[in-house]
């Protein structure tokens, strides 16, 4: 099968590995607006060769759209007026309600499905992809039922090759869901960051004291704006809404250390403690 | 050299395996209140023998405190009324104003050296005891001055033989930073999964999607309030006046977006995506 891959970045480039790897892919279109990554794209194997536009979605079988989700909801659009009823389009996007929405009424709606790989590091650029990216983690499928059937199975046995496991549900939920479980994760790690930083400013050496549990939560403050201000747009009343109960949340910790009720404070670490249940089971 | 850890836990565990590995401990005396954590230290051939606090003290030329800072504080003083002045006792807690302090005007006062390696991980008891858990990190010796010159050279030599880097400070100092590097992480993280505790609550199968992010960040949330309810306790002001300062930078990113202001959010993760430089270099 021929594939398009309209950004070949982290998330495309690992992708195409994998589909290249597994022998789904037999050949790959690289289209970017950044030379330097189709460049390292074709020296990395990541892709075969470099296409505009209009000759990558000619000549694939399946087009992944793989870039940030302002440019994707603007792009969709286009890409969708230039295939016909035997081709397929994915997105790989981070919100999906702004992006459904926009091709609501197109001619070809059916013909894309709603994608959303719960991966990424705070890594960016082809050179950051790896194959085994995906493997484990959830795949998530948004408003099947919008989709065409063949093009709606083709994108879960993409999922499958992937070695994730597909979860469904519409758009709307999918973006509260991602609010609570992958945006305010950011938030809370650039503040951090912003945090130490204002505070620590003039003593360099003391990062040499951080330790491997700042280093984790932390890690995430290395994501670039580039992908996380049109998420964060894209999903701003969710995203608010978390940010309002995250905010409030740690009040109640400071509320206890204000008033030393150490037996709150141990309550409401307690409280958190159960977080350990849901992700190790 | 014969050594007594009081607390057979995750730290004492681990700097026991490493110190026998490398030779310099001959025979590990295991001193703890769990009976059940002595058991497994001795199959795991992390301690040789238990023994109660005075035959522990007795028998051994190092002795190393690693237990919570509350029940440390309290002990490191009945410690320090047993020792000789051919012995050394060392504590591991991630506060040391509290305890130094208590010891100030001890008549032992110079056998003790006040250290805390930047290392630990959400995880407890001797079966989480890993010997390279702390090669690479940062191990902090506060207040050298207090110590006997003989007593601190042996502190170092062990913080050398964990393959770890020393660095000195003073003990007001050093509850500063690791407020910012360390104890925020953990109020943010405990915070972090109460939001998505409270708000997820009645949709178990949501956490499917948790991604590799979202783990990272909340992964010190499944830390134990019973030795961390202390250090928070025992560093209330400094803790208090970085989470108020946390406070302010997430009310930075709501108003970004309840104003839309995309461009001041971008400031504000280019701001954060600085510590990308200090952490990795």
């Amino acid at each position: 099968m021929k594939i398009g891959i309209i950004g070949v970045g982290l998330i495309g480039g690992s992708i195409a590995l994998k589909l290249k790897q597994k022998g789904l892919a037999t050949y790959i279109y690289g289209i970017d607006n950044n030379e330097q990554h189709l460049n390292e794209g074709i020296e990395l194997q990541i892709i075969n060769e470099k296409a505009n536009l209009e000759e990558g979605i000619k000549n694939s079988d399946l087009i992944i759209i793989a870039i940030p989700v302002d440019a994707a909801r603007k792009l969709l659009p286009k890409v969708l007026d230039l295939v016909s009823d035997d081709q397929t389009v994915m997105d790989c996007g981070s919100t999906k309600s702004g992006i459904v929405e926009i091709v609501k009424s197109h001619p070809k709606r059916s013909r894309y499905v709603a994608f959303h790989p719960m991966w990424g590091t705070e890594n960016n650029g082809p050179k950051s992809a790896v194959a085994e990216s995906f493997s484990g983690k959830a795949g998530v499928i948004c408003n099947k039922e919008e989709s065409a059937e063949d093009a709606f199975t083709l994108v879960e046995k993409i999922v499958y090759t992937l070695d994730m496991h597909p979860i469904y549900m519409n758009a709307q939920d999918h973006d509260i869901h991602t609010a609570y479980i992958s945006h305010i994760s950011h938030i809370t790690s650039y503040a951090l960051a912003n945090t130490v930083l204002e505070k620590e400013r003039e003593e360099e050496t003391i990062f040499q004291l951080a330790s491997s549990g700042f280093s984790s939560t932390v890690r995430l403050a290395k994501s670039h704006p580039e992908m996380w201000v049109p998420i964060f747009k894209q999903n701003k009343e969710n995203v608010l809404d978390v940010l309002n109960e995250h905010i409030s949340q740690l009040r109640k910790f400071k509320s206890a250390l204000e008033k030393e009720n150490y037996e709150y404070l141990g309550e409401l670490i307690s409280n958190a403690n159960k977080i350990r249940e849901i992700l190790d089971k």
